[in-house]
């Protein structure tokens, strides 16, 4: 019989191979959270539950109330994304595509200049410029794989990683853009630009070294996990937990894996 | 015999206690941290080992390696803090403040505007204003309290929070701000900035907004701890485990409580 922590990974594995699309807003994983979701699922007492490979978005605020009590982290009423992408190669020129239309929506951009700060308060609706790292949430079997995932995480740098319920390990890392770059201006709903079109080519600039530093610490990342977790468990698991396996043995187990998997290759081709 | 969690406990207690700086750069605990480090400490399962009540900060990146491995988080050789403050009156005015050398520091505006962005890479050390929310480390006698305390401050909206190792969590919520104003011009050490000071005003002037948006959490978090956690140990406490204080039954030994207080200052005023 199977426990539920077994059921739980077994329906998320079958959700994962599934040609449908998956419940997030993208519909499916992004591509570079594939190689470490299908590391920590290879280990019995690891599945993955949501994940997100690092993002720009550009964020248009919802309408907020006349208290000010608007939701913290802006959504509000009507709040919407303007852009927003997981593939590096669509952040140049964001803003452009924007502005002409080639882009779900279209918006125009103000006449009006900024040059009276007085007129924003409470109820500016901000546009805010986002990059958000790579996220990824891991349910584990008991405490003790959830603790080792963590410490794992923690020890490359993934500083805002926790475990909260359920032995559910949420890692983090603080790769992060938060910019306010204008505001809706609602006489007729057009983009009033706080910054120059140049400062958000900057932005866009910084952003792909953001994408690239967040995957360099993914890859960090998941060589942590296959070094600390995966292989060790691999050891004990084919040679009793007291046993360490020299580099040797190792070697030759190696080998003899990949013999198999091009033996198993060679069947299916034929 | 005292286990390990209650002598670490008296230790920091101690430590709060002492007059003498303590070992943040800042030397002290933030004011606005005081009330709620007060109430958890009350719990005999809890014990509060650092905080901070959220700040503003203008962070001036160190010297980079030519290879661009700079540490994520970018501080490299030499990175170091123009201003910081954990004052929301010490907001508006910081800009003219540290170009009028008001600040330990004084930086010259450079005279190079900003018109070719093709200059900046990985090289450029980069201004980078930020506003980072409250943050709360507790460590938890157990596990049940740990989780207990998590629980809580998720169901309040500190949804980065988590579990680390030992029972010590991290309560964390995502108000921010992480905004590149500039860089450091290194022909003459000045300030080049990329948007106007206009912009730098409208930036403080959300900031505000941050650190009362981040006090209202502050304070939910507080009643809710108190509520969930704290009264309902002082409950089990003074009745037992079976019996649930009756809102009767509260009151009265509030208001006993209350005599009693007020009986002791009287002898100590006396």
């Amino acid at each position: 019989m199977q426990n539920s922590f077994d059921q739980k990974k077994l329906s998320i594995l079958a959700e994962i191979e599934s040609p449908q699309d998956d419940l997030s807003p993208k519909g499916s994983i992004d591509v570079l959270c594939l190689p470490i979701i299908k590391l920590i699922n290879s280990h019995p007492g690891m599945v993955t539950t949501s994940s997100c490979s690092g993002r720009i978005s550009v964020f248009l605020e919802g309408t907020k109330s006349h208290n000010n009590e608007v939701k913290v982290g802006g959504k509000g009423q009507g709040g919407r994304w303007l852009f927003a992408s997981h593939d590096q190669d669509n952040v140049v020129g964001w803003f452009d595509r924007l502005i002409h239309g080639q882009l779900d929506e279209k918006i125009a951009l103000s006449e009006s200049k900024v040059d009276d700060i007085s007129i924003f308060d409470g109820m500016t609706r901000y546009v805010l410029y986002k990059y958000e790292p790579f996220i990824l949430h891991v349910k584990c079997r008991d405490s003790e794989v959830a603790s080792k995932l963590y410490n794992t995480a923690m020890s490359c740098g993934f500083r805002e990683s926790g475990i909260g319920s359920n032995n559910l390990v949420a890692i983090r890392i603080n790769i992060k853009l938060d910019v306010p770059i204008g505001y809706l201006d609602e006489s007729d709903d057009s983009l009033g630009l706080f910054v120059t079109e140049q400062y958000i080519s900057l932005l866009d600039k910084m952003t792909l070294t953001k994408f690239s530093d967040n995957a360099k610490k993914m890859n960090q990342l998941y060589n942590k996990i296959e070094s600390d977790i995966i292989n060790q468990n691999i050891d004990t698991l084919s040679n009793g937990k007291d046993h360490i396996e020299t580099f040797e043995e190792r070697r030759q187990r190696k080998m003899k894996e990949g013999l198999e998997r091009q033996r198993k290759l060679k069947e299916l081709n034929q």
